[in-house]
């Protein structure tokens, strides 16, 4: 069982003055009513009897709660643990504290963690929205939640967000590749209906089609979130089994990178030899791979300063347009990418 | 400003009942005090209007959230992150929603998050806890609200706690290197305070001391978290220039390791070749590191499952002794640790 919480009027009692008297040292300090001695000794006596201020009470007052926030996909994947740590940074400068969870992008998890939040009064929210989240979207904002979604946004509602431009990143990431002599080009995505995955399977169909590359039924390969693995290693067998087997290959994602790479390098493919390589994102994890690989630089730090702004911005004037941003992201041109002799 | 929360009171009018027809209704389902068709009405309107029940209240009331509080270190770091994510699952499986936060090694950002999350009724924490944190430790304990400590813990408190053989892996892992030859070997650690740290340099000493290997000054390399890379440079170099150069080196965390084998990599050094190298923990990163790491491998999985389950314990009886679990980590023998021909 909990101990009974310490109230003003148990301190009141233990120093013996009024509880009005306590009430005003600890919450406002210093004053000339109150002499030096006797605020002292109330604060000693409420340190001793480790006193804790009803915060819930206190921010019901003020209205605000200086604290954000945070639902991430899966804290696990570098992109969003790196974008986490981000927009920590940016809101200590703003001095919000940052409350986070991770939907595992299933919006049921999703709702538990925003009703919990919501219900605990954070000031707002910054959201990576997990497919057939819209409904949450939609209510945090009819209950006057400001919210700032990041990395996706859903066409349908009208938001304040942060993304980068999925289709045109990869557009002219696959473009490297045509670029550089490719011709048979295989993509690796999820299937989830999320409007950003679509974008980047959208850049990629587009720049194959201005090209006149006749896309085959395998190239395409695409992935559930929970079976990822074993989808990935069968995808990437057809890839190279077909007709047209492929020549190069697209990740759409690092995690789809990682495991690919590593797929690759158990069928002895050489990158770029053997198969040449993008990928959107990369990480520490590439730091050390053989073959630098060619990819969609997210520009982070922008993104996470932008969401900080944008909901700062929307906790001070809720009244303010809806700010959509859209980040270029850099396509870093390295040697996985690159022309072979073989070829 | 936020719009009105829409109350029982709104819902009573705009059906025509009691507002205690509805709360029973709200709150109880359904009853044969009242007809389905005006329990089926009262949902509608209050889906309509878009009622959300006070949490708060609820949990007040019960006594319990259902949430827990997880406090690390830092997300961006990949041993956290997959920490956070083992612990998600588990509590999953409890039916515990997870709250986290990232103290950044820091005990003031520790307080704000510990302050926020405990005034919100999260039914107790986990906590990897930072330096200089003992105190709010303790004002939990006080309080009376549940919580176990992972990673590292605090000797002069007692407290649950999960955490493996710091001392034990360390000893064991430098081993492995005496074992296949090598005299001279560095440590790369963090300066802080914090009794795991402390642990495995008594390891890496211990080993040495009883091998007769006599540790020259500049072989134990103390690196501060704020100003990491440039420290780690200085730290290699001053290994390597000494009377006694360093044959190879035990890396005391993953990200140590990381920017220590990049930096070994821009001074040309082949791993096992020119130096051996070992280290704690691994990660993603190292799948494509071209020499596979000698490592200690901690039980992530067991940690997280551990944790849950003894802060389940302690939620549901808060009488039960306390509770220290100490697992014993796996030292997994890879390349890196090898004999070379050249020495």
């Amino acid at each position: 069982m909990k101990k009974k919480q310490v109230s003003l009027k148990d301190i009141a009692k233990e120093v013996g003055v009024s509880i009005a008297t306590v009430s005003y040292v600890l919450s406002k300090g210093k004053d000339s009513r109150v002499s030096d001695a006797m605020s002292e000794k109330i604060r000693e006596v409420a340190k001793r009897l480790n006193y804790q201020p009803n915060i819930i009470a206190q921010s019901l007052k003020s209205g605000t709660t200086n604290t954000i926030g945070l639902i991430l996909a899966d804290i696990s994947n570098p992109f969003f643990a790196n974008l986490a740590r981000v927009i920590e940074d940016e809101a200590a400068k703003y001095n919000y504290t940052v409350i986070f969870g991770s939907s595992d992008e299933k919006a049921t998890k999703s709702k538990q963690l925003i009703d919990f939040l919501s219900s605990r009064q954070v000031d707002g929210f910054i959201i990576a929205p997990s497919e057939g989240s819209e409904d949450q979207i939609h209510a945090l904002q009819q209950q006057g939640i400001p919210v700032v979604l990041i990395d996706r946004f859903f066409p349908n509602i009208s938001t304040d967000y942060v993304i980068i431009d999925n289709y045109e990143s990869s557009y002219r990431v696959v473009a490297e590749l045509i670029r550089s002599g490719h011709r048979r080009i295989g993509m690796l995505a999820y299937t989830d209906g999320l409007y950003h995955m679509q974008e980047r399977i959208r850049g990629y169909q587009t720049v194959l089609s201005d090209n006149q590359l006749v896309e085959a039924p395998e190239w395409l390969g695409k992935i559930s979130y929970t079976n990822g693995k074993k989808e990935i290693e069968a995808a990437i067998d057809s890839m190279l089994a077909g007709d047209k087997p492929i020549d190069s290959i697209f990740f759409a994602t690092n995690t789809l990178a990682i495991h690919g790479l590593k797929y690759l390098g158990k069928l002895n493919k050489k990158v770029p030899d053997d198969i040449a390589v993008v990928s959107f994102d990369e990480g520490e994890a590439f730091d050390f791979y053989y073959c630098p690989l060619t990819h969609v630089r997210q520009p982070l730090e922008e993104m996470g300063k932008a969401a900080v702004q944008s909901l700062s911005n929307r906790i001070k004037n809720p009244k303010i347009p809806q700010q959509a941003i859209c980040l270029s992201a850099e396509v870093v041109v390295r040697k996985s990418s690159s022309t072979t002799t073989s070829k």
